[in-house]
């Protein structure tokens, strides 16, 4: 066969418990098992041929082509693939990320998820979900769970081929998150680099790993029980905690901005005089996400869009795995890119 | 004798190794020794009278009569140096704060420090520096260190007897600190309540403790060298470090405000732009002070100026230890109050 294609979504994830600092730089091995939500509202679409005439590999953001570094590292992700089934033809990769990018919204999740569908259904790679969850590790850690959908555990594992995604539970019980955008500009420090930093230097982090591992096994109870309130409560500490690392690093650094405060205030002024559940949590990025109840988001919103007016508030409810398109989904898709997010460059 | 008067000036100081959880709420013993520089711009002037006359303890702030609350507080220190030498007068204290209050800058530190020295002198107690920085510590933990100027180490101590405050150097080589002054509103949460969650439910808090023993040892290295750069950086990784353990608290809570933030970033900024020796600290407020050098404090504070036009920018150079004050000083003190401060109420 000279040509073979395949094209998929992914939806991005939030961490509830955060995966933050690697144990294996090269494997893309976490120092922690992490478990998130996968959201509706973000997503990449991504096309791969492979093709016997093609002489090198090529990269199509957003429509726009990319340099030789951002393609080294789809290059070295579809080696993967290619090594995996002894596959020798170059690719070209198309994707269109319907996702606000380097805010901390986490594109590189949804990114490599829905890569890793395209190739294994390009090359016909009979590859189990958790299985194919574990070559999306390679690419981007959190992608690993952007293969399921719903509240998705990342398995730390003990090697790489068993440090994989779970899904959890479907999320099918009046949850919801708002994302609160409060700066679109590109983060200061990447997490890959923060993550690293704080795994080399902070005295906290030792004590982050093992408590992780309890906000995990409390969440999942928290999920099973259905209690909301539980739920959201471990979500806020994780996250707060993670952030708390990045303090202790040295030299300490953060991913807020004065803004990410503001939003911070705003949701606990709310939550305290309205009584709304709405529980924060944050990534490497300055934007807060609030965890909700579906049936109170519009509520919620109303109420945070009155004390932070200049912000956009960005509604979503959970998120299905990834999941492959059709070639006339696939010209939608461009369509609505064009219509929604306009082209970059 | 019928009436006794002691008169007294402390300064406030500023933690650059923190003091963050007592291990004797009773008894105000630390969890871990501290280290400060005492503040020449931040002081409390107090005047300590005991009479036979007098039926009970009376305690005017800022030319204002305290409430049974405050004066409860008084009383209960003020017992600690009757019961010492079986003293049973009444006092009237009067004092005067030349320091904002309850915005992180510690007022009560120059408060019970100068307290101690007039109840010492007016009953005519003789103790040493050192013994009487362990009564004061009784009143505020922090004032411990306000009874000696420049850098100030507090002990940890075993006993409530040596835990207490000696100096370790003038600061005379080139120190100064420059307070950005982001909110002089009261605060949320009040350093007591925020370091007593932090104690009990921060998975971090033990790292602190080990870790504050290890910054301390190291900054009196670069005292002792006067390595200003060193000194920089090991209080700014401290001082995060302590805001890193409040974020870890179940629930998590933060002293800074949006504003701290931004100041935060403008210090950043004009260490990176101009080479500036800047290294920032908080306390359990909102507010950022600036350790510096003193002959660049002028430039300092022009350039984060432009940066932060809405905040008072207050310069310290390093201040002298507590001590007494003569009667026509202390109508000086009132005449500069009433000018400079302005009675409250």
């Amino acid at each position: 066969m000279t040509q073979s294609v395949g094209i998929a979504r992914a939806h991005t994830n939030i961490a509830l418990i955060k995966y933050w600092g690697k144990r294996d730089k090269e494997l893309f091995l976490p120092m922690n098992s992490s478990l998130s939500l996968t959201l509706d509202a973000f997503y990449t679409d991504t096309k791969v041929v492979f093709d016997t005439a093609f002489t090198e590999d090529r990269f199509i953001l957003n429509g726009l082509e990319q340099d030789e570094k951002e393609i080294r590292k789809i290059s070295r992700f579809l080696d993967l693939f290619r090594e995996y089934i002894g596959e020798d033809r170059f690719a070209v990769v198309e994707s269109l990320n319907f996702v606000p990018t380097a805010a901390g919204l986490a594109s590189s999740a949804s990114a490599f998820a829905a890569l890793a569908l395209a190739t294994a259904t390009a090359l016909n790679i009979d590859l189990s979900r958790q299985a194919l969850s574990s070559f999306a590790r390679r690419g981007s850690g959190s992608s690993t769970r952007s293969l399921f959908g719903g509240f998705v555990e990342w398995d730390m594992g003990t090697c790489s081929e068993d440090s994989l995604a779970r899904p959890i539970d479907e999320a099918d019980w009046d949850i919801g998150m708002l994302v609160i955008a409060v700066d679109k500009a590109k983060k200061k420090v990447a997490s890959r680099e923060g993550m690293d930093l704080t795994v080399a230097t902070s005295p906290f982090y030792q004590a982050w790993v093992e408590t992780a591992a309890q906000d995990l096994a409390a969440i999942k109870e928290a999920i099973a029980e259905r209690d909301f309130e539980k739920l959201g409560r471990l979500t806020e500490h994780n996250g707060m905690k993670m952030h708390a690392t990045t303090l202790s690093a040295n030299p300490p650094f953060t991913y807020w901005s004065a803004a990410s405060v503001r939003a911070q205030e705003a949701v606990r002024q709310v939550r305290e005089e309205s009584g709304l559940a709405a529980y924060m949590t944050m990534d490497a990025g300055p934007n807060v996400k609030v965890l909700c109840r579906a049936s109170q988001m519009e509520e919620l919103k109303r109420e945070l869009s009155v004390l932070l007016p200049e912000f956009q508030l960005i509604e979503s409810l959970p998120g299905q795995g990834a999941s492959q398109l059709t070639e006339e989904e696939w010209q939608q898709s461009h369509s609505r890119f064009q219509k929604e997010v306009g082209y970059e460059g």
